[in-house]
């Protein structure tokens, strides 16, 4: 069937239904929540006084995603896991989502439900609510997630971009380049063993929010953070921008998964710094809150450069010998032409 | 300037600083904020303890506007107070505005300014802080407004659909069908008074929210209300299928313009019905309680009929004699081929 053929009513009825049967009162977001999905004119729920956290993020058919080479489920999944980033990066906890959704007409509503079970499987993980949203026609689908989180405790800190300071380490969680190998892979069709298509299609498709290591980088004295959306270089320039510092990152020390180099040889590399996506936490601190960060998280964490003194908003990339190596890709940016 | 000469960052630079520039730290939400847009991974602000209310909405081009016919900076009152609606309907304090702009490369950086400019004016009248929001690339321009609020106080109570009960009495806040009747006008090009024509287009593309009234109508004891977005009749069926009962309305009472009677002879009373966007508030009580409200509220306010226990989210339309009305059209619904 259609969407055309179900309307907007009887869509939003339909998702609504799918989605309030995963209500889970030992879930905090859902005990605290009074009106839910597909039933008033807004979501309601009961309010407190810890530090309140959103944010939103669109994703457009052809420009974000490719439904050639995603299925509905995993862009369910991928566009929650994306904004889930955001509060992970704040050092905080979800617990709302609202979706937007502009469909063409001829849109299956299967389909539609199949968007809609990746976003719940996901969002079943982290104890988030999926409360809201509308559905609306359109030529090519878009799929606006809005998430509204909080920190732990009312007088828990919150990770910012504009803390870093001179002196201080910076080091990523995870590796990087893993999803825009994937990307690669599947835009290119190439061909590698099972393992690595399984590994590097999950990295692109079906990557974990790193909400859980906001929140311990917060506990153990990190300041400042951001998640790699468009790019290691890219994303640490916000942060030298925002904290008016600048950063020397050795290249080497980027962790790529062995596989990425073995498969995509010298690129490897440049997916590294330039590929986005991975959505790992970069975060500062000094070298002691470093070590107690490596203890603390069950993920890999890697000390890749220094915050400096240099012009603000300025990333140097070095070699092992401190030469500098020139960059072949800013990140990912829209609307400049490529 | 296009957009793609300006690029991602620098546009939502060039916003975040046009927003940025109105903080005024008199209004509530502006002082509670510790994040705003365009600096962070999240917005963020200080909660409380009230009833929160979190609702979105997206206007797709060529769907729900025109450009033909709304110049960019009515667009974005319009897409603004559209969704405010929405927080009026639950008797709600709207606070912050997330926005998400998906525009096309070419789009002038000139026609983004004036969208936001009007986005702006409303938002300083209503005391309402722009707070986040992204801009992505896209074949067609939408835009995706995410509204925050909360109850004016720490008890108080929200206007759901779902509290209307047989022998209450059903009102309107205002005219209806004048949105509609300024729709037609622009899209059929026709040739009124001056005066009639500045009318008409206010009402379809510069109305105001009834956030004020919303709040007067929980003081005065009303239970269940709704914004009239699609259409009265649509709308009242909703509030009936909420409620589990059923509504009669006397046409003759639905409370129109003389102007859209006067230029739109018999077809007026089909505006007032089924026409949609009119954004006022549609609501049940006792007949004391109308009387309340009508002292309280400066706006018109109507009683059009009444809720009843025939066969629940039925909607009658009668005449003075009591005669059965057989409406056109039911108002709008999106994915429907008409």
């Amino acid at each position: 069937m259609k969407v055309s053929e179900l309307g907007e009513f009887g869509l939003i009825d339909l998702l609504a239904k799918m989605v309030n049967s995963t209500q889970d009162n030992r879930v905090e977001a859902w005990q605290q929540l009074i009106i839910g999905m597909g039933s008033d004119d807004t979501t309601a729920w009961y309010g407190d006084a810890s530090i309140q956290l959103a944010t939103v993020d669109s994703f457009v058919q052809d420009v974000h995603f490719s439904l050639g080479i995603t299925s509905w489920r995993e862009l369910g999944w991928k566009a929650l896991a994306a904004n889930l980033s955001d509060i992970a990066a704040m050092g905080g906890v979800p617990r709302y989502a609202l979706v937007s959704l502009a469909l063409p007409d001829h849109t299956e509503v299967d389909d539609v439900t199949a968007l809609y079970q990746g976003m719940i499987e996901l969002a079943q993980q982290f104890d988030v609510a999926i409360v809201g949203g509308d559905t609306t026609s359109a030529h090519v689908v878009t799929i606006t997630i809005t998430i509204l989180g909080r920190t732990r405790g009312q007088d828990t800190q919150i990770l910012t971009r504009s803390g870093a300071k001179p002196g201080e380490k910076v080091a990523v969680t995870g590796y990087l380049g893993t999803a825009a190998a994937g990307w690669e892979m599947l835009t290119r069709h190439l061909q590698f063993d099972p393992e690595v298509t399984t590994c590097l299609k999950g990295a692109f498709l079906h990557h974990y929010p790193r909400i859980a290591e906001g929140q311990l980088l917060v506990e153990q004295g990190v300041k400042t953070a951001i998640d790699i959306s468009d790019g290691l270089i890219s994303d640490l320039n916000h942060i030298c921008k925002a904290s008016q510092v600048s950063a020397r990152i050795e290249v080497e020390r980027v962790p790529t998964l062995p596989i990425v180099k073995a498969n995509f040889g010298d690129r490897a590399q440049e997916l590294a710094l330039a590929g986005g996506e991975d959505y790992e936490l970069l975060f500062t601190g000094s070298a002691e809150v470093m070590d107690k960060v490596r203890t603390a998280v069950s993920c890999p964490v890697t000390v890749i450069g220094d915050i400096t003194a240099d012009k603000p908003g300025k990333v140097t990339l070095v070699d092992e010998k401190g030469n500098p190596v020139k960059p072949s890709k800013a990140g990912w940016e829209h609307f400049i032409t490529r």
